[in-house]
């Protein structure tokens, strides 16, 4: 008998919250001061700082190497860059904040008068002391990004203008960390790693992506995990079209992006609409009582773009709280270290690793006695006194029971009874334990 | 031409609302003072007052007769039981209410101090006035329900506790009314009638189910129906066990319980959620224009647990007013007499009626001229005078006409148009007796 | 690659919204004051008006042609009709308003008093200076219709009553025009044209089908359109019996019917519920911004009844402002050239022109670059500067390019997408010149 008891996914009861919503917290910290890009040595010392955390390979994917429509773009790294007035003193300055060169920009180092500068220049009218965050990815140009009040200090004049980067021949970098499991299946997260001192976007979801694989590689299970670190865009495609094989392993997949604002949950299916992934999300967040929205699969978002693009249409979803876009700091100097928490960090990883446990246990169980109700009472299942309303635990084996006839897994079984996975689990354990339930074949 | 004419199902017609009322609400007084159980003689003299008024088969199976994952209990019979004080007087006295002892409570008789006896009293602090209904069902053990203002006075000191109740060796017993069709397959009817004295739950349902069995006995129908007056859970159960044939003709099926409140109707669907009988009675509600509920099943209810287990899953679902838990009286001593009303239960019958013959008359027609509209001027069917607007009649003549392509079955008509059962059987008639239209194969 | 490069239809583009609104007010003033009838002069007067307009057959079948059900009726005619009071006057006068007769009404010729003639009078209480519109189709007799005031203002006496009309052997007419297309698959376009002087029912269908047979008429299309201006019922019946080739090549098709009026549109599926037309209908109202409304089918119409029949079951809709019998005004003298307008009219022929472009375009286009997004940056289709929101075009190159893979049509796209026709005809047009896109098979 002993043989047949099943303990179900538990992660949560791994985790102490306190300690990683800190652990979470300081790994934000700790990498947002780096300048990143879509390649370059900044992103290298961050996925670093990850390889501190966890297992993690990395990859380098040489300039030029043509991936799909795609070619891999020069190497960009930047040591300083800077405006300085007639009277030398640096009124835009890259020390002072990595927003304020154009992400990508190609050196340069020249003397001219506002009037030349001016087209080089951006800043949001509408927010006049956040500093906008742009890139030139792409298309070789250089530009400075500042505050509107900044803009509009600026006299006539000339103006000392230097970007000290480089745009030269070398690679692109990505990480990887696989954590095997019982099968050769997949579940890919993914996540964003290009974007400079910007905490929600991305840096949120790099923090909750490394806690969920320090998670699963302190257990077992059965899913091989695949976790993605990538410069956006040009990052999943290099990875999709050097990994076909793992490619077709993956059965489940979310890419991970602005995961640490005080918004709610909200979750975008993947282009299949009810993969079991999405299905899993959503029953995840209807019975956790919180508020949350769940949108229908659009092709303008994150790296869900490439993983759902017609050619791959893999079931992977995007899990954010506000989305990207859809609040006034994104891509400004306001997404900063106060835009995120750790409570709202640690809400993310704990909805992630309910979604996780929901997955793993995505069995179909097979009722053992099936002609009418079992009784319950003579195995102490339910209390001796009849005459009483139902509890939910109680409410949680009926379900189990009645639906486990072998055309209904475990999502099924939540999605229809509406009970969370915790009742689920427990009534599962139980009906294993006196012999009522069985794993069916998979 | 006349072989072809056909009259459909009006059950309704056949049926004086005023005198069925009366008889409705006679037969739930009739019952109401016999302390039933799961077995005993209680049981036995209400399903003889039942064979009074329709043709009823009682059958007895013996205590340790194994039904699927279940026992017969042993019977359970009661004489008295009270609580006498220190001054001889019955403080609670089973003769004035026999929900006042735990239903199946083994014998006793013994003096005890009151907080010896304490752990077998049972009352609701938020209702004083109530006594509530317990039941010990397959765990042997005692007591006693009482008011909260009875409880609270009594004194400390001594009592004297009898009940003088037997739980031997002896039957189940469940009655059975079977009414046979022009066809072998069956409409089930399933009611529990173990309650004691407790006037919704469920002698409404007792009294409902005779009622339409003896309209269904005054006249010829298409299928076969199998009324089942049961215990509750063991009483299905043992039915099922005993009955596999049986239970392969069943089509389709309704329990019936608390249907005499003064709540609107409640409709729970089968395990199937779209079987015909869900959706014939979810037509007759939507169509009757007063308001009601409909549910999706779950395994949490009466005796439809059982129909609908994974090893039958039965088209059965549960006719309701107010569900049971739902209403405060629910299982205490305020589900009395003046609970129910015979308005409620001809409001349930005249539904019930319709439903069967709605689902009597789900046959497929075929519309003998479906290119272009026929003419139904000179058949006399419409008004000559053109230019008004269409009347209902019209409608569903209209309606049977276009829909009546062999696909659509009468119950698809209804679902689709929108109009009463009774529109469109005249319409169909109509149709049959000009020639428009004739029934299909089955 | 010019080969390749495909413009979508773009009606719209081809029409001048004043002059077109002032051919349809002007079409529908020059049909108001002839009085039509289901057969007679007054509907091939018409006829030959819009054949003024659109190349044009017209049809006659014989009085006694049998149609399916039908018989086709005898020709109506009428040249006067009127009831003079004893003093000589005419108190009811059809040279003033053809609607004082019942249409269809056999000649008359007689002296009466106001007791005998009374029965033959027809009058709205409920709106005492409107005339009603009645009709004695296929059971003959006569009467007058008039304004409720007129009617309390004949006093007693004789009176003279004439009606000098001819019921007798002859024919029922209706138009057809017919537009080849690249392919023999038809879209048929239905309108009634046997109402006398009532305008938007349904003069404004036949301004506004003619008016869409006149741009469909100047351009080239994929499609073949049929344009048909019937009488009522036995037209399309007539039309049905006499083209069986024609109708198995009806891929798609509208019944149009009081488009004049100042309501929003209003579309009734067809009897398929979700044929391409329904769901392209659906989308462009939908797109469209302004209030509208969907319908399923229903038997009870215009001339949909006759094309959506169970044995045609055609895939036909049907586009109305306020559906008939919806406004007061419906059927009575208040439906008047006031009662339309131009911009209802054009409004209603817009919605149709976009309607007739998606239809035209529903091609399955095939994603050339389907792995991964393809780099729209360096074919100049997005712009060089990242990290800004999307512009509506950048999304309709992003849900062109992610749902073509062969599965979707541009109406799939265009559902799933919300974005109009408009935007996704640019994305398409802009990824075939690219060579991101080519037509699939079809």
């Amino acid at each position: 008998m002993d043989l047949h008891v099943k303990r179900l996914s538990n992660l949560r009861s791994l985790v102490d919250a306190e300690s990683t919503g800190s652990d979470l917290i300081g790994l934000v910290r700790e990498l947002f001061p780096i300048c990143r890009s879509i390649t370059g040595d900044g992103l290298r010392r961050s996925l670093a700082k990850v390889g501190e955390v966890i297992p993690l390979a990395t990859h380098e994917v040489a300039t030029g190497t043509e991936v799909f429509d795609w070619t891999v773009p020069k190497e960009w790294n930047i040591r300083d860059a800077y405006i300085k007035d007639a009277a030398g003193r640096r009124v835009v300055d890259f020390q002072r904040n990595n927003l304020h060169v154009v992400n990508y920009s190609a050196p340069v180092r020249a003397r001219m008068s506002l009037r030349e500068l001016r087209p080089h220049l951006h800043a949001l009218p509408e927010h006049p002391d956040w500093i906008p965050y742009r890139t030139s990815y792409y298309a070789e140009s250089w530009g400075f990004c500042l505050s509107q009040r900044q803009l509009e200090s600026l006299a006539d004049g000339e103006y000392e203008v230097v970007i000290d980067s480089t745009l030269q021949d070398g690679s692109l970098t990505y990480g990887e960390c696989v954590l095997p499991g019982q099968i050769a299946d997949e579940f890919l997260i993914s996540v964003h790693i290009c974007h400079p001192s910007l905490a929600n976007d991305n840096l949120s979801g790099v923090a909750v992506a490394t806690a969920l694989a320090k998670v699963l590689a302190s257990t077992s299970h059965r899913y091989t995990y695949r976790f993605l670190f990538v410069p956006g865009t040009i990052g999943p495609i290099a990875w999709l079209a050097r990994n076909p094989a793992a490619v077709q392993r993956v059965k489940h997949g979310l890419v991970l992006a602005c995961v640490g604002d005080r918004g709610s949950v909200n979750y975008k299916r993947s282009r299949r609409l009810s993969a079991d992934i999405d299905r899993a999300v959503a029953h995840v967040l209807r019975s956790k009582g919180a508020p949350f929205e769940l949108r229908d699969f659009s092709p303008y978002g994150y790296d869900e773009r490439q993983y759902c693009s017609p050619g791959f249409d893999l079931p992977v979803g995007s899990l954010r709280r506000t989305p990207h876009g859809e609040y006034p700091e994104y891509h400004t100097s306001a997404d900063n270290l106060e835009f995120v928490s750790a409570d709202h960090l640690m809400d993310s990883l704990t909805t992630l690793l309910e979604v996780v446990d929901l997955i793993e246990s995505d069995f179909h169980f097979i009722n053992l006695s099936p002609m009418g109700e079992p009784q319950l009472g003579r195995r102490g299942l339910i209390g001796s006194v009849g005459g009483k309303a139902a509890k939910p635990d109680q409410l949680a084996l009926l379900w189990v029971l009645n639906l486990s006839d072998g055309h209904n897994s475990v999502v099924d079984i939540a999605e229809r009874s509406g009970l969370s996975f915790d009742q689920l689990r427990g009534a599962i354990e139980a009906l294993i334990r006196c012999g009522l339930l069985e794993q069916g074949p998979e």
